[in-house]
């Protein structure tokens, strides 16, 4: 899935910011990308950005509408049909990340087809793959993976792209879930992916490049939570990862949504490798990210030095102390 | 997806066995649901049933046509459908295993509205399953597992299930693909599901069950092929198994469709009680089945042995020498 850019962001009339996160994330990590917001009456989520609709979006050089927000259920609210056939109407593509396919809505359908734009609903994928077929192909390509699901694969993926570049690397994000397709302009919900072409998404997903390339992949899941290891055993086989960051939340016990113990760092480089190895046989951690939210300053670094310290590895927590320690270790290794 | 029984094998015109390899499959290990056979014209396959037309079997007590064939790219020759649409009219449900939805030809979907019968296309999963949980469940589980794809896991598995049954076990083998779903008359075909729901459909496949009974699921794919991999690791997560056998095909030097090299039968069994002990950490192997159809009796024999003796298990070549090893060591232990 491919999305035009710039974008215009959509927030409707969401009760809180949680709410519009994945708009909220594009523009932290895109704001070049985005010419403004479009906020219904009584909204409480703000990107900040100027406010226009989608007529004053598509005047200021807007190609596709993103609805970047949740709402209970996935479901898309009657009232923000209206702003959605607006936006198609005044020639701007819309792109969503709810449950409930655009062309599912008859006024949406009817729109999309008489102006010819495109609906695209990033959680569903119509689009068809190849099965993976696990032959090397040339660049670099690193994985973030976890001990859990949403323990900042994504995050960590974005700051090390962000990081890299500006190093001197050529590097570029490469999206598996929703948000991160926004992000990237780019991707595909891996998950949403019929099971028998998971590896060969991936592999659509992080075609040869150039041999000094990087592809920063975005994980999913873990090879250890028992609803979707699947989906990352798949996903590490197509990546044909070249290295791997571990990502982890040293406060949970129990794997999110299951009764399932959470593994450790270790449990995972030992899989990672094992399992990685059949389509990458040079596989190798190159750092972990601990997210140390819970945790005061003291303590936060206390559990960075004791985990590099352990696992031999460069060990940072992307958002309060940035990237620099793997980054640094990358550089001096292939930037020599 | 559940179909109603007994059954009438639609055997078209195919060219040959092979191309009605599903429908001779099905008359192999449940020749007591088929009532009979209906062949058009110039048939080359012939599955030794009764002959005879949709009206004569829904009078013979057919409750479902099985469309049991292939044609090249899965596709429904136009003059079979009005074989299709009697079968209908005629009372009886029509199931089919090539990849064109049966309602997407509208002779047959106006034929299904007007009469009511359904319409089941097994390699096209539309049932919704929850995520895996990875709680235990009551009951035992034996998985097939395979070095590769087409390796006889699920000939294993239904050999298994009728020589437990025979020796007094209470044993039901669970479908996973679409030739198993129309010998068990259940099942999901589980490379079709969407990636997130890989375990949970498992999962919802091998529900708990009494304590003594033995679900016998057939395995998909292997942990060491980089096109399936992710399929074989959430089935495996899924099923729990109690115990695994580990199907092998000595002649093979890559994977199927692929360059990847095979791995040994070691390999499969340390990965799959690595992997599987996430969902039952008692998970072991109880077997090993070989195809032994390139070798003639005496290589075969001495090829069992030298397996049986590396490994410690006891090693069988289901078609060839039946599945006596395995079952004996099983009822020494579980039926004693």
């Amino acid at each position: 899935m491919e999305l035009e850019r710039p974008y215009l962001l959509f927030l409707g009339d969401v009760p809180d910011a949680l709410a519009a996160k994945t708009g909220l994330g594009i523009v932290d990590w895109r704001r070049d990308w985005c010419v403004g917001q479009w906020r219904l009456p009584n909204c409480k989520a703000d990107a900040k950005l100027p406010e226009m609709n989608a007529t004053d979006a598509a005047a200021a050089g807007a190609k596709t509408m993103i609805v970047g927000v949740v709402n209970a259920g996935g479901v898309l609210p009657d009232h923000w049909i209206a702003s959605i056939v607006e936006a198609l109407e005044a020639g701007l593509d819309v792109a969503s990340g709810l449950h409930k396919p655009l062309a599912s809505v008859p006024a949406i359908a009817e729109a999309a087809a008489k102006t010819g734009q495109r609906l695209l609903d990033v959680r569903i994928s119509k689009q068809s793959f190849a099965t993976g077929k696990g032959n090397k192909r040339s660049g670099k390509r690193l994985l973030t993976v976890g001990t859990d699901c949403s323990v900042g694969k994504k995050y960590t993926a974005l700051a090390l792209e962000a990081g890299m570049n500006a190093k001197g690397f050529d590097a570029t994000f490469c999206a598996t879930g929703q948000t991160g397709v926004f992000i990237s302009g780019r991707g595909v919900a891996i998950d949403a992916v019929v099971a028998d072409f998971i590896s060969g998404a991936a592999e659509w997903l992080t075609p040869a490049t150039e041999p000094n390339a990087w592809q920063i992949v975005e994980g999913q899941g873990s090879l250890f939570h028992p609803s979707f290891a699947g989906v990352s055993l798949g996903l590490l086989h197509g990546a044909q990862p070249d290295a791997f960051v571990v990502c982890h939340e040293p406060t949970r016990t129990k794997m999110r949504g299951v009764e399932t113990p959470l593994p450790t760092i270790g449990e995972v480089i030992e899989a990672t490798i094992a399992m990685g190895k059949l389509t990458n046989p040079a596989i190798r951690p190159v750092g972990i990210a601990v997210n140390t939210a819970a945790l005061d300053e003291g303590e936060a670094r206390a559990m960075l030095y004791s985990v590099a310290t352990e696992y031999n590895l460069p060990t940072i927590d992307p958002v309060r102390f940035g990237v620099d320690p793997i980054v640094d270790a990358l550089a001096a290794e292939y930037l020599a």
